[in-house]
């Protein structure tokens, strides 16, 4: 079967862990591309251009909505966030798989325009463990920690939009059996159209 | 998480592999049971009850039919065949895998009344290789070949119900990639409810 690229959105609690997951990932696998956001807020100390994010003057991210160049964007605290389109569709094509870290509005906005795209969603074991999590990084204060875990059990309530959940518990652990869900998602009729098709017409051909 | 068993159905053209690909998959790893069905029809030479089939009289099979002791159960060439109810509900509970190997009527049937149940779909890698094999098996006259062609070519408008697609082409290879799909299959938020509402309680309790 001819690999086409799956895109991967992977959502989940600040503190679960997405993001060294989504590294390590890549880091192991060669068989993903990981999407670059375009932001206008301002680069943090230690952030690249290109890295991170793709750091973008307000009227150029305004320019690229009107060119509908992003797959989807939103508004947080005054500052613009996007997925650029090329990148995405460009990789998908050569059969990478994308992946993206986003919210559940973001998601969202994703399925509806790629129906075949994959949604995962990252969990800590329990909730006790997140609250721990978060208090470990040591760079948080108690009320930002709390507004977290405010926002967690929000977005806890979308959970059954998502095609696979994975639990967070061991990293190592964790980042296979996010690889092992993601080929899996490679077997289904949908994302194999076209092999069903030709075998299809041989069969018909047989008779 | 707590494990819990997955109904699984494999499916597949005659020819594809799916007997042999069943039985590497119960023989490497130690999750899963086989469901055996019961049958009206004749033992073969070799064939033990228990094992191949349960043998059964008429009527003691329209017994088990009045007693709702069978999940599904069809009619061909004038003998029943079906799966006891009883082993594949008690191997669940257990937590283990429970694979049935059935004919798509029989799968949509299991989905009906297992909503959680997985339905998987063993395919040769094209149809040339699919008569083949069938050629290859020396059991058959070139008139049941044609025949079991033909009712590939029908079952192939059905694919589209199964979940996931396996291309039997090397066993060993395919063999994996079934057991992955089922492990991934163990992620899905309907199949993790229990976790979830869990960690929903606990945050709520965290607010």
């Amino acid at each position: 079967m001819k690999r086409k690229g799956i895109l991967i959105v992977v959502s989940g609690f600040s503190g679960a862990g997405k993001g060294t997951l989504v590294k390590k990932l890549i880091e192991k696998y060669d068989n993903y591309a990981l999407s670059v956001s375009a932001t206008t807020r301002q680069p943090r100390a230690g952030e690249q251009d290109g890295r991170e994010y793709f750091f973008l003057q307000k009227e150029q991210f305004e320019q690229k909505i009107a060119e509908n160049g992003l797959i989807e964007y939103a508004c947080y605290c005054d500052n613009y966030y996007g997925t650029p389109r090329e990148y995405v569709e460009g990789q998908l094509k050569d059969g990478k798989d994308v992946i993206l870290e986003i919210e559940i509005q973001g998601a969202l906005k994703i399925r509806e325009q790629y129906r075949d795209a994959l949604l995962l969603f990252v969990m800590p074991p329990n909730a006790e463990e997140l609250r721990r999590r978060l208090v470990g990084r040591g760079t948080e204060t108690e009320e930002v920690i709390d507004k977290r875990m405010r926002r967690a059990a929000e977005e806890a309530q979308g959970i059954e939009e998502y095609d696979y959940i994975v639990v967070n518990d061991d990293l190592e652990t964790c980042v296979g059996e996010l690889h092992e869900i993601i080929l899996a998602a490679h077997n289904t009729p949908n994302r194999n159209k076209e092999f069903i098709e030709n075998i299809r017409k041989e069969l018909e051909g047989e008779k």
